[in-house]
């Protein structure tokens, strides 16, 4: 059936991370977000992962950015590459950011304001306002008339009622679509299925305990939060002003956020920021604002490891982490805990005071979007697959949607005279990119893995030397232990044994052997066997 | 003062793991516990840690272990290498699990039942009995007549008064301490000190839960314990058996550790017990016993994603996490609920219903210990710094004991007259072992990460080779994208010019060229700057 429209996520569920959903509709490919995919500790210092866009063989002529976290915009130049004619929609905050990074990484490319609704083919995609933890985002209302269907697909959003910064959710559009349209599939944000939050505060609940916190500091405060989270920077900004304090912010990623919501109005610094090279400032006078999860090179780690050159963690200051852990990071960050604390140090936590909102939604937020919409299907999103399952079974327990579906990555909703699902039958991995936006395959990152976990050996022959008395045998080992190098004067010899050994036959029959017996030779001494690599030259 | 008492914890306190406390007194040195500490994830599979023992320049004569858990017993065979003559104690299941180490590891050495009291100097060490997650574990009462001194050292206990498997907390001992000694220290566990649970369950209290959870089940069962928690396995044995399935035990650690409880007498069978390779059994009839932390090659790992060879997960199965996390593992084990949960199958964990209980004391049982003992100074032990930090606070709030203070590694506490600490300068840190026990140094790890994180390449040359027109070069890339060995011609000819133009300069100087062109010429490609290593043989 022509009329029939398509929603296929590439990216998002069953993982938190690379969002990307297409959604086809008489020939027009549209994609909503270009994120990344964070990766986990196994991937060795990687830069990120996005869904394979190699076996795409469409056109997609419309993009559309719901928002500037790096979820949702990490990947935008691999898709401008991919779809260099598309039309790529944001709105303000998201826009500014991606031009920064487009700039940086010297391509060109004009991305359009997201503020009126579009139209591709039968469909019409309109903004919905809502809260989150990153200013200007956006809820989608993806409405198709001669169909007569409405989808809610909000992958990021909380309800936020008494925010300061920014409009409360936008509920009177959502109970339009109910109005209006017979069939309502909703798309809604799993992130928070599994907290026992049932709602998220509200951003307004944290000053009093920030103030508090940072006026009961008698040393320096240093605070951390996303860098993203422009309403939190806010904050920080106004208690700075009414303390009477200076806010200095601190490390690169800080710096580029602020600067950019500052151009465009999103923040009011307030005359209490000052920069980091400042000698003039009182230490007690200073909240350093940073963001952190306890990264191996990043500032606060730096501080509170005493390696910063401009600022070293004192026992009469306060670390104050007004964020959480991102899953994956709790170990790296409780480490982090313990160094401040055996500095005699103040430490800080959400878990102790309510100094942290997250930007999703719990799950008495989310029953309030379902029943102004009403949805007769619903497909929960953004999420591990434990937390769409979760979510299903919420939804059922409440009866919020006729229909809960789960769907994952590669997955298909077709939306005819019928609304069914269609499995994907071989979900293609993700892809992952490592250094200059370069590609990396698997099998490439288990040889990492091997010289991690077992070290390497080098050993190089000159070919004419290989039956000789002494061969001109060099040798390097990596990553093994000092004990390993003690017995090289025996591995030398030993190799020697087994180059005269082989005379006569072919060099790769002999390179086989030596690499063979020096994995045998360090297995005996050490216990594993180490990567051999022979060149015989 | 000769009559003096010093305690001095080599390891446990700052972090969880690698327990060893040394008590001196009159010239002779105690330990308690030969602990090893595992590494977290930055730490490529490395095996474990351990306090430094090289600088300890001392004979001890007596060792005493208070239980079998790796973190008290797993380098034991490193302290009797240090210490050969030490006499060394432990209680029952302990000694039959150092047994089996030792035997494995050929090293022939006795172990002392450790029942009765110990008397060393002018210092006697009585056992005490207490609740664990393992069996047969002993707090220490340390009492010393002649300075009218008690320590209380309970480094890992629970309070459970309803256990079917084992007497409750001994408290009559402890307060019989209260009444007999004046001066009072107490050294207890903070492993749940930051936990919300004030009490932790009973062993008795899962029964009905896990009961439950295996009658449900239509397909196979699956369920995860620590292999040590022999009280847990019982229970799942007594469901077993009541329900009329079979129990069979999966993977290495679980089988050795039901043969050793078995021996001992400590875990009765109940006739359940079934061989993995018993192909009479009804797959709903089973219950597939095995520890798992998620871990790469895990039985549970390999069963979810169907690569073990003789159970593969299907979508009426249910998998049961009767355990919970070890802080490190919590992001590899989410990844594990994904893959179950994308198979169709149930899954069952402690956050959904109780079918785990700690091995440690919640705040309401730490409270009901101190009360007991009225200790008149306290230092938490067995915890991160954090916390200890928080034990602390929490004696202090209760007034549970009139002094309370933080050591970490290698602080002293000196009981003479008076009860002082002294702060350690430089505290040592631990080393690290991998493969046969072999220590590994720090600076040979930061090589396995480079080349983890970089990759290597590797160019070898014969020297006499360099200057002609066509040298002999071999070249090999290690951990780098395909993409990179595609330039491979262009990089021999690049190389074939700077050997050309070094014509006549000593070949290391040569060869240091080749290596700063190499890196460069990769990192122009790449974006980063692979490890190099430059053979000329």
């Amino acid at each position: 059936m022509k009329e029939e429209t398509k929603i296929t996520p590439l990216g998002g569920v069953g993982q938190i991370g690379s969002n990307c959903t297409l959604i086809q509709n008489k020939g027009e490919n549209i994609l909503i977000d270009c994120g990344i995919l964070f990766p986990y500790e196994d991937f060795f210092d990687l830069n990120y992962l996005i869904p394979d866009l190699s076996s795409i063989d469409f056109k997609v002529n419309t993009i559309i950015i719901t928002h500037g976290h790096e979820d949702h915009i990490g990947a935008i130049h691999h898709y401008i590459e991919k779809f260099p004619e598309a039309k790529i929609y944001a709105p303000l905050f998201a826009k500014k950011l991606i031009e920064a990074k487009l700039e940086f990484k010297k391509i060109s490319k004009k991305i359009i304001l997201f503020t009126d609704p579009i139209s591709v083919a039968d469909i019409r995609i309109s903004p919905l306002h809502v809260n989150h933890s990153i200013p200007d985002t956006k809820g989608l209302m993806i409405t198709n008339d001669k169909t007569d269907t409405a989808m809610l697909f909000i992958s990021d959003f909380k309800v936020d009622k008494t925010t300061p910064y920014e409009k409360p959710f936008d509920f009177k559009s959502v109970e339009g679509l109910k109005v209006n349209y017979s069939r309502r599939l909703a798309f809604l944000d799993s992130t928070n299925i599994m907290s026992k939050n049932r709602r998220t505060p509200s951003e307004s609940e944290l000053y009093d305990n920030l103030k508090k916190s940072i006026e009961s500091t008698t040393g320096t405060t240093y605070i951390t939060s996303f860098a993203s989270n422009i309403h939190r920077v806010q904050t920080i900004l106004n208690i700075a002003k009414e303390l009477n304090r200076v806010v200095i912010p601190y490390g690169r990623s800080m710096l580029r956020y602020m600067a950019t919501a500052t151009e465009i109005g999103e923040l009011d610094d307030n005359g209490v920021v000052k920069d980091a090279d400042d000698q003039s400032i009182k230490r007690s006078k200073i909240v350093l604002l940073s963001g952190s999860q306890g990264e191996h090179r990043g500032t606060v780690r730096r501080v509170v490891t005493r390696q910063d050159k401009k600022f070293k963690l004192k026992p009469e200051d306060k670390v104050i982490f007004s964020s959480k852990a991102i899953p994956g990071n709790e170990k790296k960050l409780s480490l982090l805990y313990n160094t401040i604390i055996e500095q005699g140090a103040q430490l800080l936590t959400s878990n102790e005071l309510l100094i942290h909102a997250s930007g999703h939604p719990g799950k008495d937020d989310l029953k309030e979007v379902y029943e102004a919409f009403s949805p007769t299907h619903a497909f929960p999103i953004h999420g591990e697959s434990l937390f769409l399952k979760e979510h299903i079974s919420f939804i059922k327990k409440h009866s919020l949607s006729n229909e809960a579906t789960m769907i994952l990555n590669g997955d298909s909703i077709t939306i005819g005279k019928e609304i069914s699902v269609s499995k994907v039958k071989d979900p293609k991995e993700p892809v992952i990119f490592h250094g200059s936006d370069i590609l990396i395959e698997k099998e490439r990152l288990s040889e990492r893995r091997k010289m991690a976990t077992l070290g390497t050996v080098i050993v190089s022959c000159s070919k004419e030397s290989t039956h000789k008395i002494r061969p001109n045998i060099e040798i390097s080992t990596l990553g093994l232990p000092v004990k390993a190098d003690s017995d090289i004067d025996d591995f030398k010899s030993y190799l020697t044994d087994i180059m005269r050994d082989n005379k006569g036959r072919p060099i790769s029959d002999t390179s086989e052997k030596v690499r063979i017996a020096t994995r045998r030779f360090f297995n005996e001494r050490l216990g594993y066997r180490p990567l051999a690599i022979v060149h015989i030259c």
